[in-house]
């Protein structure tokens, strides 16, 4: 991550609202953000319109983040990531009004994930390397790496691949062809 | 569909960032909007406000887009649709930060049909027409016209008049008044 | 609710547009909002970037409102609500676009309630005092004071006390500390 403070080769919509100067060379924050001092952006990022992003959070390089998403204190998001639109965050899983001395239970999204449109994701929980989840999902649990999950409450029902291929919980894809996990990750079986 | 590339009788909120000059007349976009220029947007729509509108869009007439709606390339909409608030869509159902090769998988919303609030509606799919997708579901098939979806994953749990009336999936009412399907369409019997 | 015509303690962020000119002292709007002249907002409340608020809409003190809320005509919000980012509401139930004699069902939330992140609420529910709505969730029938509920459809799963202590269907905390309704309030047995 380099740290552009004069935004030399970053491109950030006028109408935004961009107050972070530690953003990567070649991102770009489109209309109608909010992008608090202390927040750290990466290089190559796609920023979509209509998102906050706090102060404590830090996003790695090449990350896709849609519209109508906010990313709260305590995050952190890998490289690569996907962040599809409307996707929630939470950090505190039991809010109250007023009541500032919670606990922050931030998530954290690892490197490749990606999180499906319109998905929830609960507070303190973690998104393994290249996970997915699905499009309006209620994730409730850690995600492990390569795992796919989908539903309210999310359940594990596949793997998916660094290349987005979907895999059953038997590591077999739509085609018949079995998989299998190497160091964690489904390679196609040889 | 009428183009008024001069806006004569278009109302567009001087916050919103609108490129397009293929709006029909009496429509109107609220604030905080972004249309991009390819999108061809019909006669009488009301764009709410923080609504994103790609390129390769064309939207019908008469047509209701409630806030944090976000119309991506690919997708059509009928004349009288009405596209609930935070309604997600999707054009890519397995996600990748930075793949720019994906097969673009749109979906198209038929004339009069609904889309309930906060729902998601996954890539590639047909909303057939009057066809109704109740608030908070996911829809993740097909739904012919005048079928009435719900749920995660959203199933068919009835139809709909064109009138918005309610049927279970034997075609009968609130009342026990009783429907039939004519040319597809549930039509009260005489 | 202290009525501020002059905003004198008031701050709205300049990129918004608000024109209600009852709000109280001490409340804070910030970027990218639309409050329409009619609506009521109390004092210390803090509405964050994204929200729109219609006119028919009168809100207590201490409200917190999170990005990308819509509160509709026929709201009422009590003191001390919390609203997380992305809760979508409603107040037509069936709706069909231009459709504009439609009843509306709006929703009541009451004092101290919260609503989790990207929950979707039907349209005519009353949300009791410091009831709590799941993350995720589509609530499709009225939550009674205190009580807590997860889901698509959300069902009842528990109570909720007044500091957020989520207590089982059988009253018991975490801990196995068991608590009883007072005046359909938990606490604590002594």
């Amino acid at each position: 991550m380099i740290t552009s403070k004069n935004y030399a080769m970053v491109r950030i919509h006028p109408s935004s609202e961009v107050k972070s100067e530690t953003i990567g060379d070649e991102s770009v924050i489109w209309q109608y953000c909010v992008v608090l001092p202390g927040a750290r952006i990466g290089k190559n990022c796609n920023i979509n319109c209509h998102v906050l992003i706090e102060n404590d959070v830090i996003i790695g390089d090449n990350v896709t983040i849609k519209p109508g998403v906010q990313l709260w204190d305590g995050m952190r998001i890998g490289d690569n990531v996907f962040i599809g639109p409307n996707v929630t965050f939470i950090n505190d899983n039991t809010p109250r009004s007023k009541y500032h001395d919670f606990e922050i239970r931030a998530s954290h999204i690892m490197s490749g994930a990606s999180i499906g449109a319109n998905a929830t994701i609960l507070g303190g929980l973690t998104v393994g390397e290249y996970a997915m989840v699905g499009a309006g999902s209620v994730l409730t649990h850690d995600a492990p790496s390569f795992s796919l999950w989908k539903g309210n409450p999310a359940r594990q029902c596949g793997f998916v691949t660094r290349d987005a291929m979907v895999l059953n919980m038997r590591l077999m894809d739509k085609n018949g062809a079995a998989y299998q996990l190497v160091d964690g990750e489904p390679v196609l079986q040889g």
